[in-house]
C-alpha cells in the first residue's frame, strides 16, 4: 500500500521546514559494541526531535481550507511542541490539549512555539472530550502523535536520509513508544535498505509493543515506570499492521541499561539526547552477540531533557 | 616571529592525528545574542578538547631520539589526557605527574589513554620535583600544558580552521586559562582573519589574565573558586607577550553567567560542553551591545564533564 516514491514525495514536501540531520560515529562506541554504529541525530532536528517531520507532513497533507481552521492534538510531550512549531511555520493555528498537571517547562515550550494550550483534567476521557470540543468549536483537524499515516510516513524520512547516505546497513534500531517512529523507519528500511532489518527497543517497564507482537493484538501498559518518558504510550491501529509486517523484533532493556547507554552517549559522543533515545543503543549493547561486526543505524530520536532532573 | 606559513605547517603536521571539528550555528542563540555566532566544536575533538592539537604538535616537534625517551607533564586536567593519547598515537611514552588528590575519574581517563601516572603531593613544589625526577631517570622531555610555543601554535589551528571556513569573522572569543588557547587563537586571527579581533573570556573569580593585561606583568590568583575548572591556571612567559600584542581585551564573567550560558548551549544546541567552555558565550551575552550584528567565532574548548557533578 505504500511505496518508495511515496516516501520520496513526503521528504520533498517537508524538506523546506526540517533539518537534514547529521550522522555521527564514535570510534569508542564501535569498540564497546563490537559493531559499526551510525547515529542519525534527530536531537539536532528543529525543536529537538524527529516528531517535527511527521507533524509537518500531516499538516501539509490537509486541504488549504482545513489548514486555515487549524489542527488539534493532545500530548504533553515532543509532539505538542512539534505540531506547534510546524503549524507556526505554515501559518496554521495549533490547539494543544495538555493535562493541568503537565510540567510548566513543557507548557512554556509549547507557548514559545505558538501553540494555543487548553488545559484538561489528567485523564484520557477529559483529554479526548476537550479535544473534541475544540474540534466542534473551531473546525480544527485532530492529528494523533503516532497513529496517523501521514505522521508515520514523515517519521520514516529520518531513516530514509540515513539509508541514502549508508546503503549497506544491516539493521536499523529505534526506540518504540506510540509506534510512529518504528513503523516509519521500518517502511524506509524496506524501501531503501538492502535487506536491512528494523528492530525496536523498548523498556521492560513499558513492553506493550513486545507483547503486542507476541499476542497479535494491541496491548497496553498497566504501569509506566520508566525513565523513557516518550515511550509510555501504546501502539495504534494504523502503525501496528506496519510493525507486524516490517519490524523483525522488539528488544527489551532494563532501566539501568538505558541510563548506562545515555551516559555513554553524553560522555563519549558529547551530545545531549533524551533518555527515551538511549534505549536503542541499550538494546544493541544488551544483545551485542547478535550485532557483532554488523552495520547498524541508530535513530537518536530527540534531545529535549530537563537538566534539573537528570539520572546521573 | 611567527607566520601564516608556520601555522599552515603545524596544521599539516598534526592533521593525521586530530579531527577537523564541525562548526555549528544556532538560530535561537543568534536571536538571544543579537549576533551571528559560529561555534567551533572542540568538544568533538579527539579525547574531547582542543588540547589534543597542541600536545600532538609539541611531541611531533621533538627529535626522534627524544620521542623515544618520552614526554612528561604535570596536569590533572585535559592536557594530561591529551598528552597521553597523542603520545600513544605516536608510539611515545607519556609520564603524567598528578596530585594524589586528583579525582579517580581523571586518573582512569589518563590510564585509558596509556599515560603512566606518578602521583605526588598536591602542591607545586612536589609536582615540579616529581616531574624533574622522571626527566632525570627517563630522559623524557617536559611539555608544559600552555606555556610552550609548539603547544600554542597547535591550539591556534582550531581558529585557523574556523577562519578558513568563515573568513569574515569580526571577533574570535575563547576562554582564558593558562593562555595557550587564547594566544594561539590570536595568532590565527592575526594571520588568517580580516581585521578579526581576539577576545578572551575569564571568570571574575580567576581574573589573573585580565589583571595581567592591565599591569603588564603576569599576575596570579589567590583563590580559584570557579566552576570553570580548566581556567584556574595562570599565564606564562611564552604566551603572555603574544596575548599582550594580539589579544584586544579580556571580558570577565560571573559564575551565574557561566552556568546560564552552559545551560543554553546544552539545552538549545544539544551538545555537551564543559563549564570552562561556556565562558566565551557568557562574555558575548554580557557585553551584547559590543557584539550586536557582528560575526563571532566562539571556540568551544572541550566537552569533558563529570556527569555526577553538574551545576543544574
Amino acid at each position: 500500500m505504500h511505496s518508495k516514491q511515496e516516501l520520496e514525495e513526503v521528504h520533498k514536501r517537508i524538506l523546506p521546514y526540517i533539518h537534514i540531520t547529521p550522522v555521527l560515529q564514535s570510534g569508542l562506541l564501535n569498540k564497546i559494541s563490537g559493531a559499526d554504529l551510525y547515529f542519525k541525530c534527530e536531537n539536532f532536528q528543529r525543536m529537538g526531535a524527529f516528531k517535527m517531520r511527521g507533524a509537518t507532513n500531516a499538516i501539509l497533507q490537509l486541504s488549504k481550507e482545513q489548514q486555515q481552521k487549524g489542527v488539534v492534538t493532545h500530548s504533553s510531550g515532543n509532539f505538542a511542541q512539534a505540531l506547534s512549531l510546524a503549524a507556526k511555520s505554515l501559518g496554521v493555528p495549533a490547539y494543544i490539549v495538555m493535562p493541568s498537571t503537565a510540567p510548566q517547562v513543557k507548557k512554556d515550550a509549547v507557548k514559545t512555539y505558538g501553540g494555543k494550550i487548553t488545559e484538561c483534567a489528567p485523564n484520557l476521557k477529559d483529554r479526548e472530550e476537550t479535544a473534541e470540543k475544540i474540534m466542534r468549536e473551531t473546525g480544527a483537524a485532530f492529528l494523533h502523535p503516532s497513529n496517523n499515516t501521514n505522521v508515520i510516513l514523515g517519521q520514516g524520512t529520518a531513516a530514509m536520509e540515513l539509508l541514502k547516505e549508508h546503503q549497506d546497513l544491516d539493521f536499523m534500531v529505534t526506540p518504540v513508544g506510540g509506534g510512529g517512529l518504528v513503523a516509519g523507519t521500518a517502511l524506509a528500511a524496506h524501501f531503501f535498505g538492502n535487506n536491512c532489518q528494523t528492530i525496536g527497543a523498548e523498556p521492560f517497564e513499558v513492553d506493550d509493543a513486545y507483547r503486542s507482537l507476541k499476542s497479535g493484538k494491541i496491548e497496553t501498559n498497566k504501569t509506566t515506570d520508566t525513565i523513557g518518558d516518550g515511550l509510555k504510550t501504546q501502539l495504534g491501529d494504523k502503525n501496528f499492521p506496519i510493525i507486524q509486517k516490517y519490524v523483525s523484533e522488539i528488544i527489551r532493556v532494563e532501566e539501568a541499561e538505558i541510563i548506562e547507554a545515555l551516559k555513554l552517549i553524553w560522555e563519549r559522543m558529547k551530545i545531549v539526547i533524551e533518555p527515551s533515545s538511549a534505549t536503542a543503543l541499550a538494546a544493541v549493547l544488551r544483545e551485542n552477540e547478535k550485532f557483532r561486526n554488523k552495520k547498524i543505524g541508530i535513530i537518536i530520536s530527540g534531545g529535549n531533557v530537563d537538566l534539573s532532573n537528570l539520572p546521573f
